[in-house]
């Protein structure tokens, strides 16, 4: 992960935030999970900071998109025992994968919160596809 | 417990991984609680400080493996009450027990994460079994 | 506070620290003491989130230059007895002050860690010369 | 940083450990700051796994040896405002270098806890001599 990208892909989330009507905040995360960058567009809710690295930090953490972690989760799921463990398991967190000759692994994550979790995923996608074609 | 132990223990998760085809973390925790020792294979999650060790503490703090807890924390369970307080309640996690003459108290405990539920029992289980046979 | 602004006082700091030849994080925090946007330049070190938004954050909550504060806390200091509670009052955080008619009030805080204090407070104070002129 | 480098480190401070007669822990941290492999001797204190990590910790973080860092961040130092903001400003963590042709960075840290300060210094430079000849 590299600033210039981050910014791309975080440029790519706001601008599917502005189709969506929505006000988001987007983080992005490298593969230690620490932050790369963050924007949190006017009238975003403060939580944002909280929200959406948490998203990305969770999604790089349990290399999973976090919208499957809200099934995997909930009781009953194979994972409903990390309920409560810090992990944000709801959708808008993307890993991003990178193949490294050796098969892939996760270099970063994007996080977005601020819309509906429909409209968080929708732009969190829209970020990722600029990963997908750097 | 102590490191030599830990340590045995510990490369016999480790070697199972390998066969499970699986990079996990391994934690090895005392009857404190306190870590003994932890090693996160090359290319395991970088979550796996939090989830290995937490599922060693979490078998220790409440006595019972961790794959118990999940149904024993979900909503209707009898600890469906601990549900967010920083219990890992995954399967992975595995109390050591020991006898001391005036009855078995739990020593130490296993935790392993980073592969999926059933990889990291099976993992967890061949370093119980080094236990077993000290 | 808004992102765009936010945006440009980052591009401001990040353009001095080429000039420093530093490699630092630039955070930007609202009125609330909310992060609003954040970079970190390739090759800055993994505690910019802590300590970039922990400056600008402490900037706003004090309402003084961070480096005023390493003074103003240390033993003897009138606020000494803030030591240990978490503030970062080490130079570099900026507070931005705004006009409302009823007098002048902390509107946001700009915070640069990365490089020596100097470079930092450097970088800081190319961001607050945006604000000024805004 | 990779597992088998930092066991290998580890054992060099175990070995440094007993030609000193104390207990430690050893904790090896990748460039991340995340926890690769930890080792507490029999008979160390149980604040080791706080005290090792946290060292390796801000070593990676802070981009310096921990032993410099205590004379800095003391009153009158120019980091003196980092005290009391959760970094281990004690001897015993050592960041480690690599030179990845565009100039060196840091890739991992090992900390050291339990002996004396001196004591941990050394068993800490005895891992990093294996890093500096790997």
């Amino acid at each position: 992960m590299n600033l210039e990208l981050a910014l791309r892909m975080t440029e790519a989330a706001v601008k599917q935030a502005f189709r969506e009507g929505a006000a988001i905040s987007v983080a992005v995360v490298d593969e230690g999970g620490n932050l790369v960058s963050y924007q949190r567009m006017d009238g975003a809710e403060i939580s944002g900071p909280v929200l959406a690295r948490g998203k990305a930090y969770t999604s790089v953490a349990l290399r999973r998109p976090t919208s499957e972690l809200a099934a995997r989760t909930a009781p009953g799921g194979e994972l409903s025992g990390l309920a409560g463990c810090g992990f944000i398991c709801v959708g808008g967190g993307i890993p991003l994968w990178s193949d490294y000759g050796e098969g892939e692994r996760v270099v970063g994550g994007i996080g977005v919160s601020g819309g509906t979790v429909t409209q968080d995923v929708a732009c969190a996608e829209a970020a990722e596809s600029v990963w997908r074609t750097r």
